[in-house]
């Protein structure tokens, strides 16, 4: 109880339990400060697993934990579930939807989240992959989307089902691609009767010139040929122009052309939360273009020292001039030194400018295949794998959420199965949107 | 494809994926007919532990298998994820959403739903527990009621969010009760500032002198010592004469009582589809007051020998005159029953009628105990809870959920950590409706 806390320690307050949030609240575990976080979700969720849950490799409790139990030995860190509305940054004081808190020091950590840019409308037609919710609905239309096929009597109506396109070549969208591909190749393949699931057709969508933008080209030409050899076709300098519930039109140059299709995925690009702009407009702190909230070398913002902001809702320069990439090493690093920087200043020491130790990047294209940068080194191919799939375990929080994806990905890699391919959304009887009624019928089925 | 099927081969559809259907599509796995499994589902779900999936315990897809996995060795049967909706025992045809199906035998395991007595409108306020989004709702909605206590300053308004009221002492009510208690007791004990989660005041209500009923008298007292050593306040003869969203009124004989709670768990009745009184209507077949369909001593409908109803679906006499109650074992052995029927036919053969072999029953009780009978034998305790771990586990359907689920219990029993209970469902921002808006405030949070 808030009460029951010395009221001389100074409150620090944590908007976010994501990778920047958590980190901060942890490393200011022996801190003599009174920690509250805040956060809509009850649950720490591990983001870059997303697209397994989505393609049913793994279930969302595998990848999210919840925030209580991590941090339930941390005796200064009080969790409160709530949603942060609006900043009174003169009264030091947290807006939430239903109340206020007052702080010392505030760390808004509050993310990132799709964006169509501009094209809102394409929202429903084109999901984004954010959260479990999120992933557990595009699992849903994902294998509704074969299911329907099964059902389906008409060759081209078939081949619209089996058809998916996922727009954006970053890490999210090829591996993405790459699961989806292997979904259909291998784990679905002996599951149906009527329709061939290898026939499925996985378009990948890009507007640069190469996937993986920002590796090195020799990792993007690889990652290239490892999506080709799954099955899916690359589109590069290829734009979405028009989305549908039943096509796509594909733009490049000049071209044009419309793709039939059931399926699209949103994997082009994020936004930082609204929450940004609202921040920025109280303390006079200016946004880039993605909505991100331009901070200080040391995190703070011009004129509000006592305000701190970190992980994909800030935009801080790196040591290129450019701003940091929205990822997780990113933000685990800025939320430790937050932390740090609160406990030098209670120290009354000076704190250097935030340096971001870059750790590389990686993405997988399947089994067995994957493409890694560390240290100015490339690595690609099984070596790589291994290397992704020894950090994304190492990374992932609490003993045994390690445990049970070790075994789930060791028996989906060994019988090519992927247990979690659940369908529960619309049990209720209540039709999916994408379920054209009367396009359906089985009467020639026994005929 | 059925185009590619021998159309000599008789039609053989079944409707329901739950015990006794998928048990009837197996034991034809060798039998000379094509079958069809329909389901509105894509996954077979073991409904005894969905209670743990809504207290956290075990993740959704622990608990379901999907259903194109579990029979896509199987050459002869073909699934369709479709919802039945009428039949046509003239033509032998069933009628479908969205179509309509031919056969030749017809098996209908459509199994059965809560009900709430002529009480529809305590659906929301006291929602059952009988499918995978019933269960994930539940486990949103108990996590959010410690998350509100611990929000609310008002004492009584808290004490009210940390009662949890279970309707109806069979095995179900039992089991959640139990695993209520622990989840406060254990799991979240530490996780909170506020509240005392050990503070949850957790009360069984039954209709009947005891829990339990359908036990022998001695495991009935067994299990009310087990769940009141929990801190479960059990009150027998007790009915809910009323349900709001932040109350019920109890009644035994003359007294009533009101109990200010905010959530209830309805584990009091189900009754069968509304399927089984459409089956009736169009054969001519009698329901009993649960909606069961009548059926013969071989499972058929009388004049409708190609048509056999089992499970839940079916009101079967028993050797003692009574109808067979609503178990797994039940529905397993009458679906092998129903392919044994349908193979004796093709050679001609009689079938002696449908005679259940009683294995017993158990329920668990928390950590380390239960009650279980084993022809004609009791059993309570630990040993009890052993053979419910062992046969739970063995009757889960796949290797790897097995495993999946026994690291779950060895870690969750050696922790007391229930790592599932993840509130997803309110991401969006929409509030839930048990959310009493302005009636939480964090204004005295740090005052």
């Amino acid at each position: 109880m808030a009460g029951q806390q010395s009221q001389s320690r100074p409150q620090v307050v944590i908007i976010g339990g994501g990778f920047g949030g958590l980190h901060a609240a942890r490393a200011l575990k022996r801190a003599p400060v009174d920690v509250t976080l805040i956060d809509r979700r009850n649950h720490h969720l591990f983001q870059p697993l997303l697209y397994q849950v989505a393609t049913g490799g793994l279930s969302p409790a595998n990848i999210a934990s919840p925030l209580r139990g991590i941090l339930h030995r941390q005796q200064n860190c009080r969790i409160l579930l709530a949603e942060a509305t609006g900043f009174d940054p003169a009264a030091k004081r947290l807006l939430l939807a239903d109340g206020e808190i007052a702080y010392d020091t505030l760390i808004v950590a509050a993310g990132a989240r799709s964006t169509w840019f501009g094209h809102d409308d394409w929202q429903d037609d084109a999901p984004g992959l954010k959260s479990l919710p999120d992933a557990v609905k595009l699992r849903e239309r994902i294998l509704r989307a074969f299911e329907m096929a099964e059902r389906e009597t008409n060759p081209d109506s078939r081949r619209q089902w089996l058809t998916f396109v996922v727009v954006g070549g970053g890490p999210t969208g090829v591996e993405m691609a790459g699961a989806l591909s292997e979904l259909a190749r291998h784990t679905l393949r002996h599951d149906f009767h009527r329709i061939d699931p290898t026939e499925a057709r996985i378009i990948l969508v890009d507007a640069e010139p190469r996937v993986l933008g920002g590796f090195p080209e020799k990792l993007s030409a690889s990652a290239a040929r490892s999506l080709e050899r799954l099955g899916v076709v690359v589109r590069t300098q290829t734009l979405a122009d028009e989305i549908h519930a039943d096509r796509v039109v594909l733009r490049s140059g000049e071209d044009r052309e419309t793709i039939a299709t059931r399926t699209v995925v949103w994997a082009a690009g994020v936004q930082a939360v609204p929450l940004g702009r609202k921040l920025a407009e109280a303390t006079g702190a200016e946004t880039d273009r993605g909505g991100r909230v331009i901070v200080q070398p040391d995190l703070t913002l011009p004129g509000h020292p006592d305000i701190l902001v970190l992980g994909d809702l800030a935009n801080c320069t790196g040591a290129d001039g450019r701003p940091l990439p929205g990822l997780a090493p990113v933000a685990i690093q800025q939320g430790r030194y937050a932390a740090r920087l609160i406990i030098n200043r209670l120290k009354g020491r000076e704190t250097p400018a935030f340096q971001y130790r870059d750790l590389g990047a990686m993405a997988t294209i399947g089994r067995r295949s994957a493409v890694a940068t560390f240290r100015g080194w490339s690595i690609q191919g099984f070596a790589a794998w291994l290397a992704w799939l020894f950090i994304h375990l190492m990374q992932l929080v609490g003993f045994e959420n390690r445990l049970l994806v070790l075994l789930q990905w060791a028996w989906n890699y060994l019988t090519f199965s992927r247990s979690a391919r659940l369908m529960t959304l619309y049990e209720d009887g209540s039709r999916p949107p994408e379920h054209p009624a009367g396009s359906v019928s089985e009467k020639t089925a026994t005929s």
